[in-house]
């Protein structure tokens, strides 16, 4: 009884989409209707993420009207774009109506321009001029992700009117734990947490529990808003404009997601696959967000080949250098792209600043030369154990020495140069790395072997 | 002006990081501690992990006793090891009588075990009871983790008596913004959000506003959490025993420290360097933790040189295959990573599950079908273009479709395997992913062309 509670409480999210699959199985359409509309917009969203194309089209058909906006909110660019393909203005028209201004733009902004016209020109003054206004952001900029419905206070009132306030205005959403103070101008000058509001003495003045506005710029990027945010571990932030005044704020769960999303991108650009590829996408689609990457791979590969290519002789002679080659390349590539991720995450932190760069370098090319030195010991003992010729054995032992300390330097070059550029040090810094390691490991081996051993 | 703000506002982060670091090349002691005590605990332990390991213990004497342990919980398991081991048991008693029981449970976890004990046994009994319970879970579990601090409320009091209640306790903290409701026998029956407990009819009973509780089991493991979590997007889990007692919570702090650290874990995995790695760790501490993974890339290595080594005639004989034979691996390495990326994110999502595996291995041998016949046409013809001789080009166009449709396959199959096992996907499916794409590629090319080349 015990092991089925268990199942059941822990699993329970993991259960609905097991049930849902046989609910859809079962092809009951009423059922599994009153059963998916009875969960929670972010859950509907992650089940139906979960279920191949053609599935989740029908499912999306027996989502009510009233769910379907915040349904859409909650899923991926690439889901929310092919389930709202198939609609026309009308039909988008519904189901912007159920959102506030700021989760518009997500739909919005994945429709085409005929459909976003005619919904915007539709939409009431008020919120057409704030969905314009968040529409007129970059997609990396802050404003573009900021949240509208900020709860605004005036610091010299006293906390039980503020609670007195709240009640009747129901204006303190769920997820959103801070008040913003503002100035008569709309200046952000505090903001105030609920906790505060609640502990703080009922008949004392806002500005008594107040805190100093850590605020973005809505102009800023979003990978400047992740490392604000992380390295001074906010939970939320207003977003005002250059002269201060609000204009919204970034909740928890916003940052909470983009960090996640971000890290997650990181991993997916690392493993060379673009970091919107859904993993239920079909055949199609999962084609071409792989034939990028691969192209780019070829182009490295036969560069790598190129440079083989150009010792030909002695590969010709010797054939054991042609079963040893991928060993210098393969070690080298692993030293760098250890580096490599290290850093990038470094980056992505705000660690990597001033004037531990240069320390940072100096370590790299210690640990690529210690353990650089160590492995090509290592690689030579066992080559001369295999081939019984020292000539072959001193020079894979030099390559890979060689490879592994220029690669472990390239794995802190290569994304702060990146980084520096303004382009995603995950997404480029793996291919060019790997094309380093290859060429530089190929060379080396080759070349060293064309000289000393050589006939 | 402006430009200036932006930087001043947005950077701040950074900007601290970079003064500090002036301040510690002027040697300024006094000005130093002053402004690094001034800070909030997380951004004093970002800071530390941005310097060097000597110039971190450097700074680690300025900062002041009180700041101390709260510094020690926000830092990384390396760090917070680092400036513990030079500390002896009053040390790190006086530091533990700074924190909480579940903060006092980071710092005992990893001094050595005499102080350890030495430092519990100093505490009151109500303290060692709970610093005990805890300890005693296992790292992965999810009572390890749990907050003590909960605030406690009956299902039939009025709002006006919670919120007069916790005005005199002071009892809910910042960043905690839920209430958890009990029965007499301590069991979880629901919990209380802030938000309504501001928002909603004062004289009405909790009953009337609270939530049913979504709970974990404190012996539920960190990953179930995660799932958990994620899929019902919760941003807090009370913990209870199997009775339903609650026995803790899990807040949103720790909920998105967990998701991106293990976000992040998985893209270090993937590169194959141990997840607490630290940019700015010893260049020995950097040598080892880079050692494992080298040490195992090299049995791989070998294991696929070994492959080539049994095709030493055909290599002799057509040096055009040692050349084009990197291109082979290559290309099946990166279809299967791709496929392992997606893979692994689809399973921390808790998304793969039930009958959609079988879909989905069948849409990744379609998608390595298609793509490795694509790619096998274009490097064929390459290779034609190069060595004019069709039957290299035939061989290296068979090996690569088959080496990008296995691995494919491989690179879903691996992930899931390991995931049933309760092994890690990222660690180790990289390596076994290379070792399957190295293999097969060379096996088939290799072994293609003895077939069909050798004479």
């Amino acid at each position: 009884m015990s092991a089925q509670l268990i199942e059941e409480e822990l699993f329970e999210a993991t259960d609905h989409l097991v049930q849902l699959q046989t609910m859809v199985e079962e092809a009951d359409d009423k059922q599994t209707a009153d059963f998916i509309n009875d969960l929670t917009a972010a859950e509907i969203a992650r089940l139906l993420s979960a279920f191949p194309p053609k599935e989740r089209v029908a499912l999306w058909a027996l989502i009510t009207p009233e769910n379907r906006g915040h349904v859409l909110v909650a899923s991926s660019d690439n889901i929310r774009e092919q389930l709202l393909s198939q609609m026309g203005a009308k039909a988008v028209l519904r189901i912007c109506r159920t959102l506030s201004s700021s989760d518009m733009v997500w739909i919005l902004s994945v429709v085409n321009d005929t459909i976003a016209e005619a919904v915007t020109l539709a939409l009431d003054n008020e919120q057409r001029e704030q969905v314009q206004s968040v529409l007129a952001y970059d997609e990396d900029q802050v404003g573009r992700y900021m949240n509208l419905d900020t709860v605004t206070i005036r610091a010299d009132v006293r906390l039980e009117v503020i609670q007195r306030y709240l009640r009747i205005s129901g204006g303190l959403k769920h997820g959103n734990h801070d008040l913003m103070v503002v100035d008569i101008d709309g200046v952000l000058v505090g903001t105030l947490n609920v906790i505060d509001l609640l502990n703080g003495e009922q008949s004392a003045q806002v500005s008594e529990y107040m805190n100093e506005p850590q605020s973005i710029f809505d102009t800023a990027s979003v990978d400047e808003l992740m490392v604000y945010s992380r390295a001074a571990h906010l939970n939320f932030v207003p977003v005002v404009d250059g002269e201060g005044v609000l204009l919204g704020q970034i909740n928890a769960e916003d940052i909470n997601e983009l960090s996640i999303e971000r890290a997650e991108a990181t991993m997916m650009n690392m493993a060379g696959i673009g970091e919107n590829s859904e993993l239920f996408s079909g055949i199609r689609s999962g084609v071409q967000n792989r034939s990028t990457w691969l192209g780019i791979n070829l182009i490295t590969a036969f560069l790598a080949t190129w440079v083989i290519g150009q010792f030909e002789e002695v590969l010709a002679q010797v054939v054991a250098l042609a079963i040893l080659m991928p060993v210098v390349a393969s070690m080298g590539g692993i030293a760098g792209s250890q580096t490599l991720a290290i850093t990038v995450r470094g980056l992505a932190m705000g660690q990597i600043v001033g004037s531990n760069r240069s320390w940072l370098l100096n370590k790299e090319l210690w640990i690529g030369l210690i353990n650089g030195l160590v492995w090509a010991l290592v690689v030579a003992l066992l080559a001369h154990l295999w081939f019984e010729n020292s000539a072959i054995s001193t020079v894979i032992g030099a390559a890979i020495w060689i490879n592994m300390a220029i690669a472990s330097i390239a794995g802190v070059i290569i994304p702060m140069v990146l980084h520096r550029m303004g382009q995603d040090p995950a997404l480029s810094g793996a291919v060019i790395l790997t094309t380093v390691s290859d060429v530089v490991g190929f060379m080396s081996f080759l070349g060293l072997a064309t000289v000393f051993i050589l006939q």
